[in-house]
């Protein structure tokens, strides 16, 4: 059994990269004696490994770091037809992937997910009893518990009670997060984002979402809503939105909505990156079109920064064309819509998402899980 | 010396009430036979008290709660002329109360509030090696070490050490904390939000300003700035800012604003009250005045309850008037602007504040601080 102090070394580590047992005592508040007692045992478990030495003081000490096999994790992602199924070490590298079809029927989905294992751990040449737990990533909304979805319109979900169904058929302690929240998950955990207590990650895909990280942990809101941008209002005079509500985020800036204007536009355009050519070789309908979208996401991020005061903003896209026009009025118009005395004082930055960022993303969900003591 | 056990132990109770020993083990997961280690010392040092029995499973156990006078707290409130001096107990009642002169040289300003402790502390009868810290509401942006205020406007001030001059004379750990935070402080400490871990305080006085609780924690954001609402863009067409933007949140929905507008557009009003007063009786400016800053601070909660999906919002002001149309359209503006799923979900509480409550939030920094193992 570990006990809460195992845990808070292994997320130190983690978090800050192979250190010293004395490094360890003074974050644990520890003795030296108890320290070397809980490092020992993680050695047992393999779930820890000396790494080199250091010279401190004159005197050699050895660095800590996680064993990357001391356990592993699978990350189920929703996110892409077909879903993709990865098996992930304890440092975030992905040792085997699995495509799976993305059948809309949850029971046929979690048989799917379910077959996959087996082969991923044969691929993997992982056994068994070393896979910990498993995470799974989809666009809607989750429940406070990360077992149930409760609305997914993409994938025509109503109140799925995925991680009871996948974990019947796995035995594996399973957690169902959304897009945001996953992707954020794996920034803190193996991204940019380890060492950083509080911070925003913004997903811009055929809708928008955020997640925030507060005092080193993910803030999902009262009601798992936290988050939940899309549906801020950015013009009062605005478009009608299928929420209900008028003038959403939603109905400019996602790319469904991007995508949907250029077509009424009579842009030929199937992605950002068809808007942005067109935009350069002087289509003014193509500019508008990116400037609206691009000033409408700029300026709910800065409401976030007015807010929150994050360390940091991560927007993260799926499109291959982002550092365009539309990534440019997105920036100034944060920097317009910013207290003057704190603009440029949040650092922003850019990252494109791929399938395999996407199963990290799941399978950190689990991660995260049993670093905290949950798994 | 009290351990993070004990400190863990005033907080629960803090925030709980009054509860067994049995129930205080259970919370911070330690054994019966530790737990009434932990106590005993707690009742030695006078920070506990036994107030009553119940009965448990038919054998009686005692109750403990927080002894009022085992600690004492002073609070100093800049927000009014004078400034309020008050000595407070450890369950957050005023016992002693002294004006000093508000006056802008932070020198003799803290050489005011070191001149009234004595008196306080006799007023009170309080012996003075019960007094445990100091802490200080300003209107201002005050650092993340609670000790400098960078700047502000109403008192001419910036980077004053307010902590150090008045710590330097008084021998008392001192804490400077901004409006907001000092009641959001308050809140957790001894009011509606003891028992809510995540919730954002709104105050709406000259200027306007929120402050969020996080994990049970009062966040302050990467550059103490969480909470900086007044510089919300809520009219991308609006109004200049002394900030240097446009359309702030301040220019429409502020005293100031309120007032400045009430008097260009010829409507005679010394207060809100007098502005819903013309409104009752048909003056279209004084309608559309309350219209304009309703919605712009119901947009603005509209946008903190979307991004952050908070457990409750407290709306605080210092106005005789908010029961009116102000406060109506504030309230329907954030029911229209929040996604209709979750609209109504997240309450809404609007409460008054007066020179004792603006004194209790100052101590309450002080005794957040000591509660924390900060003292």
């Amino acid at each position: 059994m570990l006990t809460t102090t195992h845990y808070q070394i292994l997320r130190h580590i983690n978090a800050g990269g192979p250190t010293t047992r004395a490094e360890l005592g003074a974050h644990v508040g520890s003795s030296k004696a108890a320290m070397s007692g809980f490092t020992r045992e993680l050695l047992e478990k393999g779930l820890l490994r000396e790494t080199s030495t250091v010279q401190k003081q004159g005197r050699p000490s050895a660095l800590l770091d996680l064993k990357p096999e001391g356990a592993y994790f699978a990350g189920v992602s929703i996110m892409s037809d077909p879903a993709l199924v990865a098996l992930v070490d304890l440092k975030g590298k992905i040792v085997a992937r699995i495509d799976v079809p993305r059948d809309t029927d949850p029971d046929v989905f979690a048989d799917h997910v379910a077959n996959a294992v087996p082969q991923l751990l044969e691929t993997g040449k992982v056994p068994g009893k070393s896979l910990m737990g498993m995470g799974v990533a989809l666009s809607g909304l989750v429940d406070q518990e990360q077992a149930n979805c409760i609305k997914s319109t993409i994938l025509g979900w109503q109140d799925v009670p995925l991680a009871r169904l996948i974990g019947q058929r796995t035995g594996l302690p399973t957690f169902v997060e959304n897009d945001a929240k996953s992707l954020a998950l794996r920034e803190k955990l193996f991204g940019e984002a380890r060492d950083i207590g509080s911070f925003t990650l913004i997903w811009l895909g055929k809708g928008i979402g955020a997640a925030h990280f507060v005092h080193d942990r993910l803030y999902r809101g009262a009601h798992g809503g936290a988050g939940e941008i899309a549906h801020c209002t950015v013009d009062v005079n605005g478009l009608p939105c299928r929420c209900g509500k008028i003038g959403c985020l939603d109905t400019v800036a996602s790319m469904i909505a991007i995508l949907e204007t250029a077509r009424t536009q009579g842009i030929g355009a199937e992605s950002l990156n068809d808007i942005e050519t067109a935009a350069a070789r002087g289509s003014s309908a193509a500019i508008r079109l990116l400037h609206r979208a691009g000033s409408a996401l700029g300026l709910a991020i800065a409401q976030i920064i007015q807010i929150n005061d994050p360390q940091m903003v991560l927007v993260t896209h799926q499109e291959q064309a982002f550092n365009g026009l539309f990534a440019a009025v997105m920036q100034q118009t944060i920097e317009a819509n910013v207290l003057p005395r704190l603009s440029g004082d949040t650092p922003l930055r850019i990252r494109g998402v791929d399938n395999d960022a996407w199963a990290l993303g799941a399978a950190s969900v689990a991660t995260h899980s049993f670093l905290n003591g949950s798994i």
